[in-house]
């Protein structure tokens, strides 16, 4: 709010959309279905004067808000408490949030990360408050190895899955960042506040609710959009049938966004929503962190290294020789007689075979007969 | 060999190349490159006139078991074993086995299971020898949930997770087929002996090796084509990234068969290669009996059950009704006056909408205010 101390007629005009913006989140819902539309309307200033003037009755819902609103207040709290206000067109603004069908009024922001420029190379990594040791594991994975390869992790601070997330980011020394359903000065759940305030040294927490906003139900859903909209790509690692993060792949999907899931056992109610994305084509599997960074980073730069056995003794030999090696074995002697026989070649097919293996060291002649010296592999 | 009893001009014809055939399965490898091009050439009696005599002195690799062959004496033993010998053509040849490049020159077979009839509603599932018990149990149930709905379960008796497959269609009571690298008189691993009895009862044991013949490498993988090619689909359990049974699954795509795989930990070597499928859009991913027979049967007759979370008390509410359920708590009244404010609505709509949730018994009023009465879902 450095803004409020400017007179050019630019910052002027920014104070009056700031106090209108402001004004909105205090007062309106995220999403609600009947306000947004006259924001999207009027805009910020022009719908905050119908609001609070309750034009025409429409907006008894909101009246009795206003009532209780002094925005002066609210700035002064704000700043108060370090946080500090995002509008949309700010350079700190996340150029993501303006493909929302109902962008949030402002972003209240605690913590020194830049979010534009943090969230270009960022990733949300997301799941079940329910979490298995296996789901914690792999979001602990996941953060640590995302954020070590340069991505903001963003998550939502819930027990679970969320937690794992940013705390890997946190043991690898990277940003992360926390998207809270209320407000940024308002830590939930209680016994994730250490937790929060290392976010905020770390990376910053936001949230689109005002200060001393509650956690409400509603309001999770809409987190969700935010921080499916600030990256470019979620992550859920844990998800039940009915789990949030589902809801969170639901606007990442909307927004064109990445959407990978981690798999598990079958047998795992929280790897069952997982498992649904992927059946249903609207996620891709990833195992490790490697192969997100792939889906997620620039082409080319991010490729995971393709997973492969370990490559074996026989598997570069040519038909012949792999033929005889197979037919050897490594305690016993097998005439060349015999092994014209078991492999189903000529005397000169098998004599050559064998001088090919014996040259790589994969066969020697023994007891006048050939064994195998390589390990069978 | 019924057929040789016959003397119509047809079984002449049949008798002139079941000889052929049954002479090219003992003398020549399955998918050798040199002799496979002549026999799709010539056909099975030219290719074979050829080959005992040696033509142009190209057949050199047939010529110790040529010399050895002695046809009266194979079809007399494996009259003895009750192995019966199927040719293309014949009723019982399945039909997929045509659609192979490079086809087996005739199929062995021991027990009574119509192999063309019980193929038609079948699946292969396969996957590692090493698997773990998390494998094995989802093996055995596919096995046994895919047999009870009607399914020929098709693997390769090897230990692991084939052997559970073979076991859940036993255990239901429902044929099964097992595919042998080696000739069917030759239980392999000797371990499975009592299993490929049980088989052999319930199913059919199969090789596309005549009788004697070794379980040598080269013969698994022409093996794993046969299993692809038998079945509508191929469901690979668990994996290592050098699993014989990705070469199955790779036959399976290459033969527009559906591909299916079952996740697991990402932490499990032996589920590598299921999610390399899956992540690599070659398989689908499947967790279980149902829906794996939706991916395999017949379509609108096989549907499998769509996986939902369980339905909660609010789910269907309208929006604002919503809005003040979630703003009640089951423990302490709220007053309709700080209902308007944390739910962002007029009082009129929390009156009207606190009348609707008192009429579904999901709120109630005390101690001057209301009260949340379903549990929060």
């Amino acid at each position: 709010m450095s803004c409020s101390t400017e007179s050019s007629p630019q910052s002027l005009d920014r104070e009056v959309e700031l106090r209108a913006r402001v004004a909105i989140s205090k007062v309106v819902e995220p999403l609600d279905r009947v306000l947004t539309p006259v924001i999207l309307e009027h805009g910020p200033v022009g719908a905050w004067d119908r609001i609070r003037h309750n034009a025409g009755g429409r907006f008894d819902r909101c009246a009795a808000r206003v009532a209780d609103l002094d925005v002066d207040r609210v700035l002064a709290v704000a700043e108060r408490l370090g946080i500090r206000i995002l509008l949309p067109g700010d350079d700190e603004w996340p150029s993501g949030l303006d493909e929302l069908a109902c962008p949030p009024a402002c972003l209240w922001v605690k913590g020194s990360e830049h979010l534009a420029h943090g969230t270009v190379r960022s990733v949300a990594i997301v799941g079940a408050r329910s979490a298995t040791p296996y789901g914690v594991q792999v979001a602990q994975e996941l953060g640590h190895g995302l954020a070590s390869r340069g991505f903001t992790v963003v998550s939502g601070a819930a027990f679970g899955i969320d937690v794992a997330a940013h705390r890997g980011a946190i043991v690898a020394d990277r940003p992360t960042v926390a998207a809270m359903a209320g407000g940024v000065d308002r830590p939930y759940p209680a016994a994730h506040t250490n937790l929060l305030e290392e976010i905020v040294e770390h990376g910053a927490v936001i949230s689109e609710s005002p200060p001393g906003a509650s956690p409400q139900r509603q309001r999770f859903l809409a987190r969700n959009r935010l921080i499916a909209a600030i990256t470019p790509g979620t992550v859920v690692v844990e998800a039940g049938l009915r789990s949030g993060s589902l809801n969170t792949a639901r606007h990442a999907e909307a927004l064109c966004r990445v959407v990978a899931a981690v798999p598990g056992s079958v047998y795992s109610p929280t790897s069952a929503g997982c498992h649904a994305l992927v059946r249903d084509g609207r996620a891709v599997l990833v195992t490790d962190a490697a192969e997100c960074a792939e889906l997620l980073g620039e082409i080319g730069a991010d490729l995971a290294p393709v997973q492969r056995g370990e490559v074996r003794v026989r598997d570069d030999l040519p038909e012949i020789p792999r033929r005889i090696f197979d037919a050897l074995t490594v305690h016993q002697s097998t005439s060349v007689d015999r092994l014209t026989r078991s492999a189903g070649l000529s005397a000169s097919e098998v004599l050559r075979g064998l001088g090919h293996l014996q040259l790589r060291g994969m066969a020697e002649r023994k007891d006048n007969g050939w064994r195998r010296q390589a390990p069978d592999g």
